[in-house]
């Protein structure tokens, strides 16, 4: 049960409802593609793939207020959860290949099912905070994190499909990397609960190195809780990754989004990963989409001890030349 | 007459004689065309247009020394101060669309007419500061800041049309950003000054932040004086903003010339802004030209207080579950 | 003999079987055709160009072990060792265009001859340093630092037509900027030997100028040798300089790039430099191939003094008005 730091569990969600946008669902199946499982056991992980998630249509999901689809997105929520929560009853670090953000209520939901209590660090350009109540367009993956946590669950109505959902984080337990593209309601929700957030303007102000050692000291002042990463692909510029539904201008290198992934291994608190909002019908080439996965593919292998200093066996030694000929 | 910060008077300059290349005279209608009033007023401005300036041709107007077109030239910029004057008498910050670099002649006049004193940040890949003697190219784009500083004004010859102005800024009052195209003369000019400049150089050793930082301080110690940001396309790097007349490698990131408007924004003192050289015609593509009229829209709304961490008007409230159904 | 620091010896090396893809030997001509040589002397260098060296193909050049082309590579650097030492003697700083990195074997062992001890600054994304025994491919050009380190000689078998190499440089006189592509036999051998390496984790975390102020340091401390910067284009990122056999995601940009021989031009001690692996064959569009060749020439005239701040004569002055008509 107990598992070495550098044990995946895999499991895809090609799963898409919580936004409008066709595509995302094949999100799982390109990362796989892109020789992920190959290339983590090549820097010495031991992986288990978990295959994808069966999800399912709800019939007559009619909106509820302005949220679209609740039905289907719980009910996928659910699967995901047990999903999640058996790769962690296996031992492994979970990580969650999506399919779109509104499966982070799932994959937190069954992470959280088997530890006391996360830490929360969630890179994207968004804040994916809206209630039912704020949200402008009523998509699901614009709204996980008002379900999950505590402090705000007296904001959240019955929505039929959602009710089910146990909030089950702190406001103090969050930090966000990345931000630059909030809705008013959003950003009074960062401000009333007081979520620790780097915006765009953050990391100019401060630098990656800074943000990541504030993020960690933020972190660890409240214990070392298990951390739960939730990766949004679209935090990284769309020069980079532009295979995504809501690419925002201004987001982080390459360079900084793999270096977050540095020092998130570093801590050796990795508990669960998710890997979302890859979308290859929104590349215009194949370049953008290429260039989309496989950033998403080293994103993974960064949380996982890849490191751009190189590493060697701990049994290696330079051979000795004898003769040549 | 005393308006808020967020009162936006803005003035289209379509002329582009300060420079040989056709197309800058177009700026002012596309950066409009983006959609930047209607954004302004999205983010609670109270924005005038003014319209465009009338400009005229003068004729005979042939090259006096190695000075281009300096009759039409000066023409422009009395039209031009004339019609910013108005705008900060009717007590808005004003907002001057170009057209060439040759316009914060008038620009920086009108603003200065209304003023006791002003600081001048000046972002540019170029320092624009030579005099009509040193100019290699006699485009006057890249002479303005030399007729308006009190310091080079005995290096300044008379020049037909232009031999009215009278210069309204101290050498001391001037900080540049962004630069790395100096001219022999112009580097000789800032040097001999002592003005204050933060080449690309400058912005790698110290980032932006610390610049930006650096900047405040230097202008405050000379008092609290109204800011005139003076604003060249051409600082940002020609991957983001390619459609401009002379882009130079190396340039801002669109991070670094948004974060510097924040900066600007935060100091509470903008009092005019000239967003310059955006040029149509020196895009490749479509993309090209989208991205440098998108950016330009995006420095003028990080100077009226957009900011990446979001915002929420002062009364708002997230909405309480009653029952959804 | 005793020549300015902005003395130029030029000399071309257009080889390419340090590694197996065709183009590379095009460096130094496409180089000089971007107009290097007069524009060093447009910032105030004297300038020789020694022209091509002459290489030879030898025949029979099998494989030993998995080292492929040892006694090609071996020759062509005896040839090039000869061309650097003869332009040390004139008194010129000596700029190898190559060509591929196996090229630095003859460039610093010719750098070597004529002084005491050197400092070797590795700018790069590969670490260049497998032994015959350690390397993967076998290609030379992953390498040359193996056969030129005197703590590694004992590591080092007797290879046909590499045999005559002395080691010449201390592992504590050399400092690595920009890996980020190391091979297990390479890390352990950075570790083991306590070279001093700036990875893409360090300049993310630091920032180029605090790896430019410590690299000087490290240096420094051990006396004020002459240095040998060996620059391989793609430390720079593949978006900057694609035309390159082996690009490496998430290098340098432009301006780290430029930045970094800023500082090195400013030690005064810059005392040979190679510009490597410039490949138009693996550019996929003429202006990805301009874009790299730019690139090349900027890294050089960056060594040479030119500054992004602009630069003016010694004896200059404004020009003064007295009339224009
Ligand atoms: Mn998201
Ligand atoms: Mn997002
Ligand atoms: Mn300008
Ligand atoms: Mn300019
Ligand atoms: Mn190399
Ligand atoms: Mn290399």
């Amino acid at each position: 049960r107990a598992r070495a730091l550098h044990s995946v569990g895999l499991v895809g969600a090609p799963f898409s409802k919580g936004q409008p946008r066709d595509g995302v669902e094949k999100g799982p199946d390109l990362i796989r593609g892109a020789g992920l499982v190959e290339k983590l056991r090549g820097q010495g992980c031991a992986v288990k793939d978990y295959g994808n998630v069966d999800f399912d249509d709800v019939s007559d999901d009619s909106p509820v207020g302005k949220v679209r689809r609740p039905r289907t997105v719980g009910l996928a929520n659910q699967r995901l959860a047990d999903a999640v929560k058996a790769i962690k009853e296996d031992g492994y670090v979970s990580v969650m290949l999506g399919g779109d953000h509104s499966l982070a209520i799932g994959s937190i939901l069954g992470h959280a099912a088997s530890q006391k209590g996360l830490s929360v660090v969630w890179v994207d350009a968004h804040a994916d905070i809206n209630t039912p109540l704020t949200t402008p367009t009523g998509n699901i993956h614009g709204q996980p994190l008002s379900y999950l946590i505590k402090e705000l669950h007296c904001k959240i109505p019955a929505v039929p499909g959602l009710s089910w959902i146990k909030p089950c984080v702190s406001a103090d337990d969050i930090v966000y990397i990345g931000l630059r593209d909030l809705d008013p309601g959003e950003h009074y929700i960062l401000k009333s609960l007081g979520i620790k957030a780097y915006s765009m303007t953050e990391v100019d102000r401060l630098g990656i190195a800074k943000v990541m050692e504030e993020t960690c000291e933020h972190m660890f002042s409240r214990g070392k809780k298990p951390i739960h990463l939730s990766y949004d692909i679209d935090a990284i510029d769309p020069t980079v990754t532009p295979a995504t539904g809501t690419p925002v201008v201004g987001g982080l290198t390459y360079r900084e989004g793999i270096y977050i992934t540095e020092v998130i291994h570093q801590t050796g608190l990795l508990s669960a990963l998710d890997m979302v909002e890859v979308n290859p019908k929104r590349g215009k080439t194949d370049d953008e989409i290429k260039s989309t996965v496989d950033t998403a593919v080293d994103v993974v292998l960064g949380c996982f001890g890849r490191t751009r200093e190189g590493s060697h066996p701990p049994n290696y030694s330079v051979p000795q030349p004898s003769k040549m000929s």
